[in-house]
């Protein structure tokens, strides 16, 4: 049976080179062997990353970074805004509420497929100067959506108010151009599974001084306090950044998958940065031009500070031309051609598709994607 | 260069098939066939648990459940017992305070190597009425102390109390018999790295009905009041029951090492639970002998209610005999011989070591193991 192709926003697939690092045997994760290891991870993620911050990596998903970001920086009551226009946008909320009702956050909520508007944003941060917020968080790429949101300036609103600045970037860094120090990110995280082209269950955070500033801070009050504020245990970036100064991470860490990180690592450096960022930019055009040559239409609606995004495009389910039910018919008569798509998520569930375009997919597989695509509407328009 | 065999409490050695089980490609994380793969894993976890509770796998290790089970039980001034005689017993008062000071958890410690004793346990349970003590936590098998807990006396206390019993069986589950459901454990952890014999990434979680109500007591709780109260986000466990409906993961699960998990729980299989307990009792019960035969002394003191752990064996290093640094001499001599054996953890470091006989462990390399401990011991004894 061939193999499904992965075209969906992670999961991506993994080159067999990537794959086979895991099944070297295990090493004592205390040992020089995997501090050299891990230093080697965190030198090519500050590359890619662009910055000179402090760097970390998590046996967790990308949630379980977002969560470590939020919970290290914002005690209880502290003023958390939250910059959505999709799901993940909105996973920011919903930790930073805790599930308890909102207490620290405020939002800047804009409609799923809207860009964000940065004036709301100013307001967002200017409203009850008596409580300035102290973090900003962004989704930088928001794969729900299709949408890439403007981190610079985002990032520029969020230091005039002295906040620090917290931007998910997990399906953009290794695939679009993500400046971690200058569009000022003092949190700034990856996901393995997504442009690294690594396996999930890892993610990354990078942490500036001004974070570090806020974290203690959080720290101290609680135990000055003896509070039972909300601080991590299991992703408690202090304690990271102190079993780092050995090489070391707090917890095991997931041996397979960092073997697996470095060598997607590697894979990054061999093609280069800069070449790796403009082939997700042509075939994520090249997917696009596919897609309103077939009369369908980009899901996003794009403002000046906006743009498509380079790693995953959304498009509308058309409604009519025999269409009965275009989600199904659409993402089910591709994967009968071996190619798996993603559906809508949430309130977007059966009005879009989305074709990802991360990692290590060649143009083939991007060619082949589109054909199954025109086989497809071909037929339905027969219909 | 032969490999290094790691006799230490986890990463164990992985055995080939389950290393190569790894290298499979990706797959769609929402789809069937993941479906099947995490359902046949709850199934067989299941069985090695003996419980017929929910049982979740998350993509973290045994730290990571460790947290999930105390915030996802205990809100902001519920009464956690946590009995502790070791570093991962502690572990859960960390937790359970919340680095914030102690104003969950009342402490049943025991000097480190100490057992537990039942009184002192009681009296934790039965101090101060006025606010009933509704968590009660401990581990199973003291890892940092090479020492077996009374899992099913404290388990009966608890019940006695009416609280709920969290046993972190992180390195006891598939290595030594555990029965959740007869020991009246409400949540209990296992690590995939321990003796189950899979690479470290993963840990797995069973939660009873009675654990479920307090659950849903803390979070109602905490929504009623809108309090920004500690409970998770990536662990959260009703998100983990809601996505088990549909054999998903609330976020990304960790695939390979799914893949990984998948194959040892068939090596379990095929071994057969009963089998596998009486070779790891075997395996250390011949380290004990060769220990005691070389006139070294085991660390922990017993008491009718505990005993040896049949997974790792705590050695107290001796003093004098020509020994400067017997940490060194003997974890360095060994390891010179290619064995590494693991040393003490925070307080009883420089103390004593540890030798573990998780996993898929066989006789030749615990033969391996005693056959380096015995050259080095001569070596020291010559000196």
């Amino acid at each position: 049976m061939e193999e499904e192709l992965l075209m969906i926003p992670g999961p991506v697939p993994v080159l067999p080179r990537i794959r086979e690092a895991m099944s070297k045997p295990m090493i004592f994760h205390r040992g020089e062997e995997f501090g050299q290891l891990y230093a080697e991870i965190v030198e090519g993620l500050k590359e890619i990353f662009q910055t000179r911050n402090d760097l970390f990596v998590l046996s967790g998903s990308g949630t379980c970074a977002m969560e470590a970001a939020v919970e290290n920086l914002a005690a209880e009551g502290t003023r958390v805004v939250c910059v959505a226009n999709g799901k993940f946008g909105e996973r920011f909320s919903e930790i930073a509420a805790g599930g308890g009702g909102g207490k620290r956050k405020r939002e800047a909520n804009f409609d799923w497929g809207s860009p964000i508007e940065l004036e709301v944003v100013k307001a967002a941060l200017e409203e009850s100067p008596s409580s300035a917020p102290k973090v900003v968080t962004l989704v930088h790429n928001e794969t729900s959506t299709g949408i890439l949101n403007p981190a610079r300036e985002v990032g520029r609103l969020a230091r005039k108010h002295d906040a620090v600045f917290v931007l998910d970037c997990v399906t953009s860094i290794g695939g679009d151009e993500v400046l971690v120090d200058e569009f000022g990110v003092d949190i700034a995280i990856v996901g393995s599974q997504k442009c690294l082209g690594a396996p999930p269950g890892l993610s990354a955070v990078s942490v500036s001084e001004k974070a570090w500033d806020l974290i203690q801070e959080n720290k101290e009050e609680k135990e000055k306090e003896k509070k039972n504020k909300k601080r991590p245990y299991y992703a408690d970036l202090v304690a990271y950044k102190k079993s780092f100064e050995k090489r070391q991470t707090p917890y095991t860490p997931a041996l397979p998958l960092f073997f697996a990180l470095h060598e997607a690592l590697e894979v990054v450096k061999e093609e280069g940065l800069t070449r790796r960022v403009e082939r997700h930019r042509r075939l994520a055009e090249t997917v696009r031009n596919a897609v309103r040559g077939l009369g369908l239409e980009l899901f996003p609606r794009l403002n000046e500070v906006s743009s498509y995004s380079n790693t995953v495009t959304a498009v509308k389910i058309p409604e009519g031309k025999g269409l009965v039910d275009g989600d199904e018919q659409i993402r089910g008569g591709m994967l009968e051609r071996g190619v798996r798509v993603a559906g809508g998520q949430g309130r977007l569930k059966g009005k879009i598709f989305r074709i990802a375009t991360m990692g290590n997919i060649t143009e083939d597989e991007v060619s082949r994607t589109i054909e199954a695509l025109e086989q497809v509407v071909e037929e339905v328009e027969k219909w």
